[in-house]
Order: C-alpha cells, then sequence, then structure tokens
C-alpha cells in the first residue's frame, strides 16, 4: 500500500536537531536536516544529484551544507551555489528538492507531500515539553523492524499493557481484583479514539513513581490523529473525581513510516508533578525505554515476521470488540490513501477534506 | 519442492519440554509446544489469530496457554475459553489447531499431515535414550542453514567422516592402512541403508575415549527412515566377530525441515560401555557439538550456498558409487512428495502404502 | 548488465598465495586458488563437481587438490585422479575447469573468457612491488559491498579526495589558497585518463610523511586501463619541474567483480624515498587502509545503497566537468561488453580490437 503523502511527520525532537546534518528516510523518501545558522530547521532531499552520496555523510556550513564527497554547496532552498572544480560550472540538474519544515510542540515536523497545501496549523499541537512551568519529562526515539501500521494497532489496543507491561506501564489484572477496564471507542472531528478507564485501582509502577496515590480510577483515553500520530491523556484522580485531573502524565507516539517494513517511533512523556526532579524523569525514561526495547518492540516485530509481509485483512484476523478503534484506522487510512493516489493522478487536493470523509 | 506433511517429525527432546511454550516452525508452518498439567505434550498453531502474536511469547496455566499480547486463553485443544476484554465474547475465528503429538523414544513428535492418517505406531522406535539399564548417553540439537535434504546426503554418505572429522567421529585413512571401507548399498522396507564397514582398524578418537580395543572390525550401516530420520547402528568388535556386538555406539539423526533453506537437527548417540560414567557423556557430548559445529555445519552451508538455490539434479553432480544411498533417498522421497502433492488435490491417502510404492 | 569476460583480473597478491588453497569469487564464478609444489599458481572452478562443497576447505597436496567433503583429488589441470571410495571409478563429470592464470608484477592474474585468448602480454604491467631496488611500499586488499563500477568513479574523479580524505591522502582545499586543482581528461590507446595537477601546494599528510618538501607541485594523473584496473602516477617535485620526477608515489587499484552488488579492491602503493624504513611503509599502509575502510568505503556503500538497485543513467546525474573521464569509462565498458555479448552468440572475438573500438 502506498503511504499517505499529503501529512507532516516527525523528522526530529527539536531539542536534538544541530547544524549536524542528519539523514533521514520517511515515505521510503531519503531526506537530510539541519539547522541553519539562525536555527531554523531545514529539510531537503537527502541525496546529492551528482553522485548520490548521503548529504548527511557532508557538513554545514553557515546555512548551506557541502557534500562530503566532491564538494557540491547547496543553499537551504536547494540551490546548488558553488562547484569548487573546473570552470565552476553548475548543471541544471544540480538542486535539492526543499520539503516544508515546522519547528512544533518540540518537535521537527516535516511535510511529504505537495507543497502547496502544506499548512503549518494542520500540526498535531500539545504543549508538555514546551511548558516547562506545568509539566516535566523526557522524549525519545526508537527504530522499528514492522510496518507502522503494528505500531499504531499496539498502541490504540492497551489492554495489551497488563499482559506485556505489567512491570512498567501496565497495572497486573491480579491488583485489579475483579474490575474489568471499561472500553469506549469514538470518532470525532477525524480523530480515533479508544478510551479506557479502571475505577479503584492502584497505580502502574511507573506512576507510583512520583504519585501518593494507593488507590485511584485511571483514565487512558489514546486518540489516534492519522495518519499516525497518537496522543494518550493518562490520568489518575482520586476515586470519583474527574479525568484529567489529579496525576496526569500525558504522552504522545509519533509513528513514521520509514519503508513498507520499518518505522520510526518518536515519543514523549511527561507529568505534572515532582517537576523539579530531573532524576526521577530520567528513571521514567529509562523504565518507558526498557518497556518498549524489551517488550513492545520484539511483540511488534514477531507480529510483523508472522504476517510474513501478507495483508492484514487477507489473514482474517479473529476480531474482538477491543479492535473497533485499530480496525477503524486501517479502513480510515486505507481510504484516505485511496482518495489521495486518485487525486493524484487528476488534480492535487486538500487532504483535510478527504479526511472527514474517510471516517463518515 | 513441498514438503512432506504426512508424517511424523521432531518437535523437542522429551527431557527439553517443559511447561514453558516453545515457538519451532515445521514445515515452514510455526507450532507452540509445551507440556500440560500432568505432563502430556501438547502441539498447536503458533501463532495467536487475534493479532498473530507467537504464542511463544505467551505464557501457560495449568493446561491451557494465555497470549503474551492481548490475554486470550486457549486450551489444549485450541478453543479460545476466555477473552479478558469487554464483554468477553470469543468470535468463531479465535481457535487454534491442535496437533497429534506423541512423546516416544525419549523424543516428542508431531503429526505434519491429515490428523486421520496420523498413527503413533509408525513413530521412529529406538531404546538408547530411554533404557538407560544398557545405555548411557546424550542428546543435542543444531539449527543449520541449508536445505534439509543436503544434511541427509551428508549422512548417508559417511565416507565423508574420514576427510571432514579424522579427529573426532572419523579414522584417519593413513591410519588403517591399505584398507578400504566397504560400502553396500539396500533397500528393504522402504527404508535405506548405506552400511560401511572396514576390518583390522583402530578405533576413531570418540569410540577411543571408552572402547579398550585398539584394533577391530567397525560396522557403520546407516539407514533413512523416510523423509528424514537417520540411525546409526555403530558396533566395533574384535576382528572377525558378528556386527552389532562388541562396542556399540547408537544414535539417531532427525531431520526436520523449518523451511526450504533452514531444518533442525535433533540428535542422540548413547554407548553400551561405561554407563556410570556422566562426565564420559559429557566430553562425548561435547566432541560431537564440535564435529557438528566446527566441521559439518559450515560444509553443508556451503554447499547450499554454492548451489545457489539451483536443483540438485539440474547442477548434474559427478556420482560416485557411494552416492547410491543419497540419490535413492532424494528421488524416493520426491515421489512421495509428488503422490501426496496428486492425493491432496484428490481425497486424503494414508503415506504408508505411498512410501512402500515409492521405493519400488 | 553482464561482466567483461575476456580479461585478466587480479585474483591475490602475489605473496600472500601459499599451498593453501583460497576461494575467491570472480564474475559471480568460484574459483579456487593455490600454488603448486613448485610455486606455480593454479586457479580452477571453486566447487567440487561432486557435492558442491567449495575446494577451499579442501587440502593441497604436492601439485593437488583434495576436496575436503568426500576426498576427490584434482590435479592441476582439473582431472579426478583419484577416487578413494568403493572400486574408485571416476565418473566424467567429475573434472574442474582450469582457468589461464599468471604470476605478474606482484599479483596473481587470471583470464576468466575463452582461455584461446589468454594472452599474458595483455596483463596490467608495474615495476613497483617487484623492483625493491627502486621502490619500497606495500599491498592490501578490502571488499567493497558495492558494484564495482562506483570503485572505478571513486577513483576517476580524485576530486573527491579534498573533502573526503584531508587528512590523509588528499589536500586540504583551504591549505591551496585559492590554487585550482588543474584538470585533463584523455583518452590514448584505450586507457582513459584524469589527469590532475596543481601548482605550489603543500604536501597531503600521507606525503608529508617522507618528503622534506615543503612546498611544490603535486601532479596525480590516474588511469583506467578497461575493465577495472587503474594506475595513479602521482609525484610531487619542486615548484616548476617535470612531472615524475621529485618524491614519486604510485599506486595501482586493481578492481574486480565479485557480483553486481560487491568488488574485491586490490591496492598497492610505493615510493621513491626512505626505502629501507620498513616501520615508514606500515605507517603508510595504515594510513592508506584507514582511508579506504573508514572513508572511501562507506562512501561508496553509501552510493550504492542510495541508488537503490537502479541504473547510473536512468537516476539522470548531474554532470560536472570533472565527470569526463568516469563517463567515458562507463560508457566504454558498457560499449566493450556489449560487443563481447553479441561476439559470444556468434563466434568468439579477441577483447584487444574491441577495446579500441569502443573509445573511439
Amino acid at each position: 500500500m502506498p503511504f499517505l503523502q499529503n501529512s507532516w511527520y516527525c523528522a526530529s525532537w527539536s531539542k536534538d536537531l544541530t547544524s549536524r546534518p542528519v539523514g533521514i528516510r520517511i515515505l521510503d523518501e531519503d531526506l537530510v536536516i539541519y539547522r541553519r545558522a539562525d536555527g531554523v530547521p531545514v529539510a531537503m532531499t537527502g541525496i546529492c544529484p551528482h553522485r548520490f552520496a548521503p548529504l548527511s555523510l557532508g557538513k554545514v556550513d553557515g546555512d548551506d551544507i557541502i557534500c562530503g564527497y566532491h564538494g557540491l554547496r547547496f543553499d537551504p532552498h536547494g540551490a546548488c551555489t558553488h562547484n569548487p572544480h573546473g570552470k565552476g560550472m553548475v548543471p541544471p540538474r544540480a538542486r535539492l528538492t526543499p520539503y516544508p519544515v515546522e519547528d512544533r510542540s518540540g518537535a521537527i515536523w516535516v511535510w511529504m507531500g505537495d507543497p502547496e497545501h502544506a499548512n503549518a496549523s494542520d500540526i498535531l499541537s500539545f504543549d508538555f515539553l514546551t511548558d516547562t512551568q506545568a509539566w516535566a519529562g523526557f522524549s525519545g526515539y526508537l527504530h522499528i523492524n514492522s510496518n507502522y501500521q503494528l505500531v499504531i494497532d499496539n498502541l490504540l489496543d492497551l489492554t495489551h499493557a497488563a499482559y506485556l507491561h505489567p512491570n512498567s506501564v501496565g497495572v497486573d489484572p491480579k491488583l485489579r481484583g475483579d474490575r474489568k477496564l471499561k472500553y469506549k471507542f469514538s470518532v470525532e472531528d477525524g480523530v480515533i479514539t479508544s478510551d479506557y478507564s479502571v475505577e479503584g485501582t492502584p497505580p502502574s509502577p511507573l506512576l507510583r513513581l512520583w504519585t501518593d496515590r494507593e488507590i485511584g480510577d485511571i483514565y487512558s483515553p489514546i486518540s489516534l490523529h492519522l495518519p499516525s500520530n497518537l496522543v494518550l491523556d493518562l490520568s489518575m484522580t482520586d476515586r470519583g473525581m474527574a479525568r484529567g485531573t489529579g496525576s496526569r502524565m500525558p504522552s504522545v507516539h509519533l509513528i513514521v513510516p520509514e519503508t513498507e517494513t520499518s518505522c520510526h517511533y518518536f515519543y514523549a512523556l511527561s507529568r505534572n508533578g515532582r517537576l523539579d526532579d530531573p532524576a526521577l524523569s530520567e528513571s521514567m525514561a529509562n523504565i518507558i525505554r526498557q518497556a518498549f526495547v524489551d517488550e513492545d518492540e520484539p511483540m511488534i516485530r514477531a507480529v510483523h515476521d508472522a504476517m510474513r509481509g501478507r495483508d492484514f485483512f487477507a489473514l482474517e484476523p479473529a476480531i474482538l470488540e477491543t479492535d473497533a478503534a485499530g480496525l477503524t484506522a486501517r479502513r480510515a487510512l486505507a481510504k484516505l490513501i485511496k482518495q489521495e493516489q486518485a487525486a493524484l493522478k487528476k488534480s492535487p487536493a486538500g487532504p483535510s477534506d478527504a479526511l472527514t470523509e474517510s471516517l463518515s
């Protein structure tokens, strides 16, 4: 299946991008990203059009990038401004394609579709990485050898946490007694939400690190913003209090297709308590990283391998009630991609209307 | 070439199977095997039909197995008996296929074909792992990155031992003086035998570890029970004594196709002397393991790679007299598989008659 | 694209070839090479025709090679002279193909085409490895995971040295002030030359190791002898002196296709000063090896990967003046191969005329 082109994809955490050029493959395209002298991010074709050297092996000089193989210099708009050899002529093909790029919410976002449709206001907005008065947290990155949709499936069905992560982000079912996770599925404004909640539960090991609550209600609504960005607005309240109060621990999960069989996973998580405790942030980052590296990634990769390249629906999966969000997401994404592909054959069309329609 | 389905394949040594679930791919199918609370072995589809998680990443609870991803519970007959989520409904597709499985001769055997044709009396029978009054020995396992037929070829032509294993299981030709290995090839009751013998020879380094004979006759008849189980009934006798007397060292070699390009190699070897010497067993196990790991496996893999995926006969090999067993085995197996495939298209037929016929 | 068959390819440095058999894949054919008892090199099919064991896993005995799997013995003309098993019959298919092989200029050369056209006088001739009165140096080998033509491209355009190797074999452009590299491209007698020179420059770090010149003129003419052997006749002279005088540092770069996606790189470099200093040779060998391993090989492999198997010209590269030699070489080689393939379909024809014609 082709990828959805007309969308903003995360290419880096803001704090990680410097003037050192970084290569990243997104939707099977090779990009190079770096910061200009004034700090503004640049995203361009990642391969030099002369001899196909990855520009990430080159050097940034001021606002420009210089290929590390034969020294062609490109400005941040993609124009080749210097050929150091011979008479120094620059052939017309010596140019890079610039990609629309934005630095928002603590992340670097690249628009992979028609630049005319790039609209920064469509970028997923969240404040818990940037508003350090209200939040403390961390961000991280994981490379995953599976199709990106399997990571979305993983996140939209958090019932897996009790089985795969009982010692980190999940709560062992035995500790909840006979209390079941409540599950509600909804679609609103093109956002697909799996809303989990459980009353009268102890905290997960991760929550226990910083909340004093011994027992309470946990709300875990996770929302997919198509194609592949998820927000989990987790909170643990005293018994019977409103969701979103008490101990809050929001997170984002930005899944970026690299190839058909691999993806980038940018994640960030914050808390609204014990803000001045960087050692706590580090402990939490380690727990999350271990949960992803030791538990999620091996499982997702094993599922990818077990599928052996076959289509998900062709495998006729046994469908549970809790698969509603995952299946809706797969169908909506397939519809969006189909519409975009059809539009690409005629005149280009904006993604916003298509998004709403795909969920109707 | 397809695999032969209607056959018992070794999936584990008995002593190695516990209540911990183990995943194994046989004939390109993913299975999970484990022991129930009463010790009876279970073999079922190895992939959860819900989200394709390998069940080997799950947990056994009593007789049942619980998927490690979202917690579906399956009984040892493959029925899903519990969905812990939502209203707990179990969809019809949520079931595993159980495989006929037997615990015989110290091994766990799985029937990969039509369950109606599974007949435990067809399982290869040998007593030298289980009859500890008469025998002492060891068993082991090796994963081999080659087509399984190359391992059969290797074993049916033991003339290789003198060249590949002069320091372990072979006898250096120089030590035998001008005495040649005698070779006799036969087919009887569907069993293909390469019968090697040599008179007036010193023992191999492996025999020397536990026999006092300085010189004698060595008999090494190795028999293939199609598709891929081999028995080597090695004995070293005093000069002129009957085969099968003296120092005996029988072994089995159970070759199990994993994929077209890889296989499982279960091996076991026993001796009829110095039974109460576990350190001796360990030394012998180490020598055998080294011979397989350092000598056989690299050679077989190199041959597999040199063939580059081409058919064996299409490569027009130079055929020696000593290839009689190997070539007969390849032709008989191809015939069996062809018959089975033809029968699969009509009504299913038992393998026993086909086996006899393939050798006629 | 097929490979050019009618050509001598380097299979080893002379000093590295002993009676130990070595396997090497050239033009996607498996060969074994070794020295006979009298030191004469032998090159033959590398795979035993019996059971496809690589003969490099066997043993050389006198002039013959004995397969390490079942002991077939072959003489250096490829005839099977001994089958140690059964009645010892040797089937007609049990023979190896011998390849014309020569030991010249310090290298072992194998002719991969029609033996009738093998002419030792066509072998690239150079004396700086063998004439130890005039030269001191070293040779080395690198395996490269890229199509061989990308290595030729790399070498024919030495402008990359200033960018990729400023700390080893290149001179940092800043140190040259505003002096440009002069570039002249020529084709003469079927040899394609990229002639670089720069006046009034300090030496490269590699030259600085052994020359006293602080400033001078550097000449770096590099010539491709099709299909893939290059000679770099580097010299640093006092200002205004004739090229080829002063401090000389010639090198050869013998690129040998292994498969479509990998190649062998045999290199050798000598100097005409401080001949009695083996420690200096070792330092220089280490610098060259690091430049190739840490700088060239990663860049060439990255280019290979970035091309993703697509044809070079189909990628529509931006072409610079300094690409003249590389592009001419690609076109000439393609023409040679096309002619050879056409000739293979009719009667075989010698390569010499075709070579000259391909450059006209």
